[in-house]
């Protein structure tokens, strides 16, 4: 890690700055990918699919067969722990439902909203060597609870046409409706623009590569909502000597295997502890199946001695990570000072991983500085909230006028007229 | 209006279609203004705002006298209107607050989430002959609610350098903390990247004519938060028997004068209703100011006679309209089976322009058939909401085995290695 003494202010955005992307690049890539299943539809899934994930599809939909051989082919610890994660998640998420109460804003005044499932939605689970099925259920448990009637999920095939079964099992047991065997770029345009297999959705989800994330960013400029703007994955951690330096670089570690543009920073006022932390890297690192990227990512990261908490504080509130570790010992304290963050775990049994697979929380998070103004996913993020209005006449009569003037401060006559004519004829009517 | 007697579902698409935006031109036109503020800042912004609103600024902010001023000349009436609109705003809005429930999922296993107001948020009001003030309430308020630190205002001045006190008395009384006298692209471009005098924010709310849109399009690729994406207003109204030709007509109009892209729909299964309301379209148009824009954008509405209320409510859900009048009977029945719109009003005296003031709901809401997946701007939309999670040591050892399972699944074993590490050492100090 690369390490920092007491920097000044000034040099923080410097020290903090994320990675650029070449966007436009990116987007002469990916849009004749959307072009190509747009026009084309299945046709051009599976020349794509054979392109790029080398082989021949019959069939773009995973078969019945396919989903009930899947819970079989599981070991039984494996979907026992699903099934716990699962319902931890549902826990947490299932807590989040608002309530639609009814607001008497005036006497004869009634104002709400109400929570209605957004009806087709898409969950992208990224392919590679390892199957990501927490992501699936990040995505489908919320999902699910929302109502959404349509859950379509889509995910490369390997080269044998196969989706793992933890992904297939996740999802059969979230109550995904659809699953679909295609990855990349092509997997968003067949969701935002519909094709004979996939069904069209009205909000992608999930993370990807940059090809898939360019294409959400395309598809969402033409009206299709996505989660969330992505960059890569950030872990911060605030350490004091109360915390276990052990704990602190396996957390650190945990973030730097993702990839090697992983964001790793650990911000401390004590020099010891950074001393003890940069060690115990050095112990554990070589224990790591992906030793590789994760000693690539950490040589792109940050160890920043601070002068105090309060400095660390507002460092993080600056660099506003998407998960956040406070391992120490006033962890609720600074935890209530905390303005920007995706995700926060408080003390030394809080690893990061916990949120990522199992305790409840959403690991879909806000990255690349957006958790200034983004939250993470949620039941929120798959339902629209509808705001209903009723008047009674005696509601309209009291507060018409105001309507009246303000309409015509604005030169909207017409909006003036439709409450003029109204208590024109309410005025008729008591006459 | 146009008048369609039971179109197939086949035609439905090509009956409520929208108007296409040109993008392209529109994006080289936009980016030169987003990179000379961006490169010149201040500089650039009064080269603009004298090149597009024809007056040369000393000062881009808005000065404590000019505030001071307004509400000297504003009409006592229109004051009095002014703060009862925004006392029903802050009622409904306020109610929107949500609890902080901490959940624990396991025992030991404590997550909860909360609300943290965003920063730095920006709001855009519009320029134009009369001043938008109701947009100023409608955005300001749930900023002020929500606790937004600095809430930056945006307008063009007029041709003497002036902003309507209207603006300068609303922005004041609901807690605007800078004012500043740019409009346009320019505008949104000096929120995204700061200047001397604009401060940056985070997050940029407000309507705007097709180049704010662009812009706020463009910033937001770059990682600023917009509020929603836009397009033309729209309105539709179900009508029964039971409606006042009179009221709709009135309605239909007050939809009509915005622009003439207006987008305003009337479905009914009554042919009685339909024509009544086309015969007080014919009495009313004559008699409003905008006339001659109301007119034109009647001409590309629609009519359309349906077979029943199913059909109607089917067709509203496929289109999915911004504002929806339900004046029919069984107005709450059929609410209940609205899932895409904006914001919806019920009855005979609940006439859309009560909401656009002052009944208590937002006005800012999802066109274009986007309330399909987004809902209007609420109080939701000036917080992130954070998730934090504390685990205790028996938390950790209840759940640690369950991530270790799955993360060795996703194969990622430093995610695995950050719970079996503290595990370990829960068992060694257990010895």
């Amino acid at each position: 890690m690369k390490y920092s003494h007491f920097p000044q202010r000034k040099d923080w955005p410097a020290l903090l700055a994320r990675p650029v992307v070449a966007f436009a690049e990116l987007e002469s890539r990916v849009m004749p990918i959307l072009d190509a299943v747009r026009q084309e539809g299945d046709e051009a899934l599976k020349a794509l699919t054979s392109r790029f994930d080398k082989v021949q599809l019959d069939q773009i939909r995973v078969s019945q067969a396919e989903i009930q051989q899947a819970e079989s082919l599981l070991d039984p610890s494996l979907k026992q722990a699903i099934q716990q994660a699962r319902q931890n998640i549902l826990t947490f998420h299932q807590s989040q439902q608002a309530s639609d109460d009814k607001i008497e804003t005036m006497p004869g005044v009634l104002c709400w909203r109400k929570n209605i499932a957004i009806e087709k939605v898409g969950l992208y689970i990224p392919g590679g060597t390892a199957p990501l099925f927490s992501t699936v259920l990040m995505l489908a448990v919320p999902a699910n609870i929302a109502g959404c009637e349509e859950i379509v999920l889509c995910t490369p095939p390997d080269s044998s046409g196969k989706v793992h079964p933890a992904i297939l099992y996740t999802a059969s047991l979230c109550g995904v409706t659809t699953m679909c065997k295609v990855g990349g770029a092509q997997a968003v345009a067949a969701m935002a623009y519909g094709t004979s297999s996939v069904p069209r959705v009205y909000k992608i989800f999930g993370p990807g590569n940059q090809y898939v994330t360019m294409a959400k960013q395309l598809v969402a400029k033409e009206g299709v909502a996505i989660d969330l703007p992505a960059g890569p994955s950030e872990l911060a951690v605030v350490a004091d000597d109360t915390a276990k330096p052990a704990f602190v670089a396996a957390d650190l570690l945990s973030q730097a295997e993702h990839g090697i543009d992983s964001q790793v920073l650990l911000v401390s006022s004590s020099r010891q502890l950074i001393e003890q932390v940069q060690e115990e890297l050095r112990l554990q690192l070589p224990q790591l199946p992906r030793a590789d990227i994760a000693e690539k990512a950490l040589a792109n990261s940050q160890a920043i001695l601070v002068e105090d908490e309060a400095t660390a504080i507002e460092l993080i509130n600056a660099y506003a990570p998407e998960h956040l570790i406070l391992a120490i010992e006033r962890d609720e304290e600074v935890a209530a000072r905390i303005t920007n963050a995706g995700s926060v775990f408080l003390g030394n049994y809080t690893p990061e991983s916990v949120g990522d697979y199992a305790s409840g929380t959403n690991h879909t998070l806000p990255t690349n500085g957006y958790a200034r103004s983004y939250s993470g996913v949620s039941l929120d993020s798959f339902v629209k909230k509808i705001t209903f209005q009723k008047l009674t006449a005696e509601g309209l009569q009291r507060l018409g006028p105001t309507v009246e003037i303000m309409a015509e401060a604005e030169e909207l006559i017409a909006h003036k007229r439709a409450v003029s004519l109204r208590l024109s004829a309410l005025n008729e009517a008591n006459l």
